[in-house]
């Protein structure tokens, strides 16, 4: 018994992840997950951080109509065993969410969502943030502030709130099952402006953990963010 | 007259900046404003940013002790003909400000103060902020946030504030200058904990107008910087 107590517990699936690429890239110019980063796709980086983390059950990738057969190709010829679908998404990224977390099946206690253009998120990070929503309802990777921010109205100041309180959250963020889909389901009927989904369940009056996330956890959203993720991977 | 009138007004030199490159460069592991982006020194592309437009007076640069030689001798070498001083900072950000207004010539009505480790602050970028700053007293240049920001206290999320009426500030930030010379004095004597000129001015109760920033404008912290910088100069 103490033999079998002591080995390592192999963790259990306990998490669906949805992976959102559902978005029209307007500021990149050209549809930001198709683009070649190193010698991968950015949507291929992004699914294979989630191929061998132990946690993750599934991944359901909500899409554009328009690139689901091109993604369900990569998926094959990558061999991404734990993607399963490759769905259509909604018009706001809010509706996306909703759909992938109807989308996923029905026997995990967690549901992950993750934006396709954050192709190098890493294992540590998964981990942690799964974990933590694990015991808390609800988590996500956040790092702090490094400008000053204003709030500002008309173009005046109104006030610089404290650096030390602020933290950028990035993905996955990841909740209760039940929760999430009840939140993203009132944020979409209330047609709330939600910008991520932590910001749909804190609508619900529930607590969000933040777990630590990782500058290089970018968001590529510019023509420069390419540029950066190039030079991120020459350093891996 | 007519004929006069039509003619571009020349600008007057109005404004003394002040560049602070006083820090410790704790998060990049060395001096960032002596590190070679492209060829130049950091410090040599912030600096000669300045020395081409017309609104720009003088240019005082406020460092480290060990390193004023270091970079009186760059602007001889690179002929940085608006740098009239290198002086030696304070402890604090707030103080190392003050010391640079008290030490520029008295008789420019404006200042402005900018990061030694932005060394992409575009002349547009500087003119408007400048000419903001001569019709409302302080100003300065700032972008839209891209990220979801979180105000968080002890690992949980508290809000989170609207995202666009949120701002990155950035530098040069340019003020009346006995304004500014009163609120960077305060700030200091009360011990503020400013994270930019700006805030200090905001202390006095002065509203600050936001200007258009760029992307570009980046202030170089961390090794991750200096790979974007480098990309950024490759492009330009």
């Amino acid at each position: 018994m103490g033999l079998f107590r002591r080995k390592a517990k192999k963790a259990a699936p306990v998490c669906s992840v949805v992976v959102v690429a559902a978005g029209s890239s307007a500021r990149m110019g050209q549809d930001k997950i198709m683009m070649q980063v190193g010698d991968l796709p950015v949507i291929v980086h992004t699914l294979k951080a989630f191929e061998s983390v132990p946690e993750v059950a599934e991944v359901v990738v909500v899409t554009r109509d328009d690139l689901i057969s091109e993604i369900a190709g990569l998926c094959k010829v990558f061999d991404l065993q734990k993607v399963t679908k490759v769905v259509c998404g909604g018009s706001t990224r809010a509706e996306s969410s909703r759909i992938g977390a109807l989308e996923v099946r029905g026997d995990t206690p967690l549901i992950a969502v993750h934006d396709g253009a954050r192709p190098f998120v890493s294992e540590q990070v998964i981990r942690a943030v799964i974990e933590k929503a694990a015991a808390a309802g609800a988590a996500a990777p956040a790092i702090p502030v490094k400008d000053t921010i204003k709030v500002a109205r008309n173009g005046v100041v109104e006030s610089t709130p404290d650096r030390s309180t602020l933290f950028c959250v990035q993905t996955p963020q990841v909740f209760d099952a039940s929760l999430l889909r009840a939140a993203l389901q009132k944020a979409v009927d209330d047609g709330a402006d939600v910008t991520d989904d932590c910001s749909a369940v804190e609508r619900m009056g529930m607590k969000v953990a933040l777990t630590p996330g990782d500058e290089r956890n970018i968001k590529l959203t510019t023509p420069d963010d390419i540029r950066l993720a190039e030079a991120i991977l020459m350093e891996v």
